[in-house]
C-alpha cells in the first residue's frame, strides 16, 4: 500500500482550485491554441511530434501561474498569452532532452519521444522547440522578458548538468541539492511569474515580489515532487515509485535521513545508487528507512514553510481574486497526486 | 594518391586572402575574445568545454563574412562584434549536437565533445550554447536581428532532421539535396551576411542583396565541402575521405552519377549506404565511378556558377575594399583545402 503523507485535496479544495482556474480559463485556452499552432511545422516529423506532445496534455502549471500573475497586475492580453505558451514550450523542450538523458521510457503514462523516435531526432526536436520558443517570445519585442526566459533556460540546463555530474554520488550535500532545485525548477517558475511585470511598461515594483513568489513556489513544487516519488503509486504519477533513486538521484527525504543511518544501511542506499536498480536492495527497504527517520515529515514541513514564504511575497498586492488564487497555488502544489 | 579537382589557392590568392582578412582583423579579434568570454561559466564543466572548443580554433567563416558585410555598410562597432560571436556560437552548438547524432569521434582533427564527455552532457552543452547565443544577441535589443538568427537556427535544425530522415536512402532527389543544403548551411550564411543590414537603423535596401549573397555563398561552400570529401586526404580535413557516404549521406557528386550507373554499380552504392562502411565495397571503387562519370567536374561547375551569383548580388554596392573581399570570398571557399 502506498503510504501517503500530505493529505489529498479535499472536495472543498478541489472546488476552489476549479474556481481559481476558471479565472484564467479563456487565456489558458488561447495559450493551448497557440502552443499547438506553434508545434505545427512544414517538416512532417516536427508536426507529428507536436500533435503527440499536445495530446499528452500536462498540468500547464507554468502558463497558469503566468496568467494569474498577469491578472494580478491587470495585464491580460495577447502578449501574456504568448509568453504563457513560450514558458510551456521551454518546459516541454527541457523535458524532451531530460528524457533522452534519463533514458526515460514513460512520461505522463505515455511512451516518451526518445522511446518512440530515437535519440537523434529527439535531440533535434528539443533544439527546435527551444529556438521556436525564443522566436515566439520575440513577437512582442519585449527584450527584458526574453532575457529573463533565456536566463531561466540557461539555469535549467546548468541544473541538469550539475545533476548529471553528481549522479550516483552518496556525498551530495543538502546545499548542492537546493542549488540544483533552484536552477532546474525554481528559475522557470520565477521567470514565469515575473514575466507579466517585466513586459513593457515595466512594473518595477512587482518584479522582485513575483520573483520571490515563483521561486519559493518552485522549490515547494519540487519538494512535493520528491515526496510523491516516495509516496505515490506508479498509476497516479505515470512513473514508478522511487524512480529518482533508481536513476542515481538522491532527493531530500533520503538526503536528510542519510547521516542518521547505520553504515550498513547507508551501504544499501549506495548499492541502489550504484546498481541503478532494486535488484539487490528492495525499494521497500529504502522506504522503511526514510519512514523510520521521519524525514518525509521534515520535507513536508520545509515545503509548508516555502508555501508560506510564497504567500508572504504577495502581501503588497491589493486583495483580488487573482491574489487569492496565487495564495492558494502552494496548497494545490502540495496536495497534488500527480 | 588523393585526386584533386579544384586548384589549391595560389600564393597570390593566399596573399589576397590575408590582405582581406586584415580588413576585419581587429573586430575579429574582439569577436574571439567575446566568444571565449561567453564560453566561461560558473559551472566548471561548461567552462572546461568552452576552453576546449576555443582552443580547437575553426575557420571563423561566418564571423568573418558578417564583419566584412558590416564594413561594406560602414557599420563596425560593438554591436556587429556581438553578432559575429553569436553566429559562431550558434554554429558551434549545431556542430556539437550534429556530432552526437553522427557518432563523430573527430572534429578538426581533435576528439569531439561527445567522444570525450559522453552524449548526455553534450546534449546539455549544446542547449546551453544555443540559449547563451540568443541571450548574447539580445544585449543590443535589435529584435529583427535575433528573429533572423532564430529563423536560421530553426532551418538548420530542420535540415538536420531531414538529413536524418533520408539517411541511407538511395532515392534521395537532387531537389531534396538542395533543400537540405539550403536549410542546413545556406541559411546561417545568409543570416550572418544580412545581420549588419538588419540591425537598427535598418538598411532595407541592403537586406535582400546580402541575403542572396550569403545564400549563394553558403550553397557554394557546401558543394566545395562535398567535393573535398571525395578529393581530400584524411590529414588535411581532419576526417576520413568519403565520410559522408559512410554516414549514409548521399552528396551531389554521387547523386548526379547515380542515374548513369549500371544496376550492379548502383547496388555497390546501396551496399555502402546500408553497411555504413567500406568493408564490402572499397571507397576506391566508389571514387572511380564518380570519376568516370565526371560529376566532380559538374559539381565544380555548379559551385562556380554559385560563386558568380554571389558576386552579382554585390553589384549595387559601391566599390570598396570590403566589396572586393566579399567578391573574393567564393574563390577562397572553392580553393580551401580544409
Amino acid at each position: 500500500m502506498p503510504f501517503r503523507l500530505l493529505d489529498a485535496a479535499s472536495p472543498a479544495e478541489t472546488d476552489q482550485a476549479e474556481r481559481f482556474l476558471a479565472l484564467v480559463a479563456e487565456p489558458l485556452a488561447a495559450t493551448d491554441r497557440l502552443f499547438r499552432e506553434r508545434l505545427a511545422s512544414d517538416v512532417p516529423f516536427i508536426h507529428h511530434c507536436g500533435e503527440y506532445i499536445f495530446d499528452g496534455g500536462g498540468k500547464r502549471m507554468r502558463p497558469v501561474l503566468l496568467l494569474l500573475c498577469a491578472r494580478l497586475l491587470e495585464r491580460e492580453g495577447d502578449e501574456e498569452v504568448t509568453y504563457a505558451a513560450v514558458v510551456e514550450l521551454i518546459h516541454t523542450a527541457t523535458l524532451i532532452h531530460d528524457d533522452i538523458i534519463d533514458h526515460a521510457e514513460l512520461r505522463r503514462g505515455r511512451r516518451t519521444i526518445n522511446e518512440l523516435w530515437g535519440n537523434n531526432r529527439t535531440v533535434l526536436l528539443g533544439d527546435w522547440l527551444y529556438t521556436s520558443a525564443m522566436k515566439m517570445a520575440l513577437s512582442h519585442g519585449s527584450v527584458e522578458v526574453i532575457d529573463r526566459l533565456c536566463e531561466a533556460t540557461l539555469r535549467m540546463t546548468e541544473g541538469e548538468l550539475l545533476t548529471q555530474q553528481r549522479l550516483g554520488a552518496i556525498d551530495l550535500t543538502v546545499d548542492e541539492y537546493f542549488e540544483i532545485v533552484d536552477r532546474k525548477t525554481a528559475q522557470l517558475f520565477a521567470a514565469a511569474c515575473s514575466v507579466p511585470a517585466r513586459r513593457r511598461p515595466v512594473r518595477l515594483d512587482a518584479i522582485a515580489p513575483l520573483e520571490r513568489y515563483g521561486r519559493a513556489l518552485g522549490v515547494c513544487f519540487q519538494l512535493a515532487d520528491d515526496l510523491l516519488d516516495f509516496t505515490a503509486s506508479a498509476a497516479s504519477v505515470g512513473k514508478p515509485v522511487l524512480s529518482d533513486l533508481k536513476e542515481g538521484k538522491l532527493t531530500l527525504p533520503l538526503l536528510l535521513a542519510l547521516p542518521r543511518l547505520t553504515p550498513s544501511e547507508r551501504r544499501k542506499v549506495e548499492t541502489v545508487l550504484g546498481d541503478r536498480s532494486f535488484e539487490r536492495v528492495a525499494a521497500s527497504e529504502i522506504l522503511e528507512l526514510v519512514r523510520r527517520e521521519g524525514t518525509l515529515q521534515e520535507v513536508e514541513q520545509r515545503a509548508r514553510a516555502l508555501a508560506d514564504e510564497a504567500r508572504v511575497a504577495l502581501a503588497l498586492f491589493p486583495d483580488s481574486e487573482a491574489r487569492s488564487a496565487l495564495e492558494f497555488a502552494p496548497d494545490f502544489v502540495l496536495h497534488r497526486r500527480s
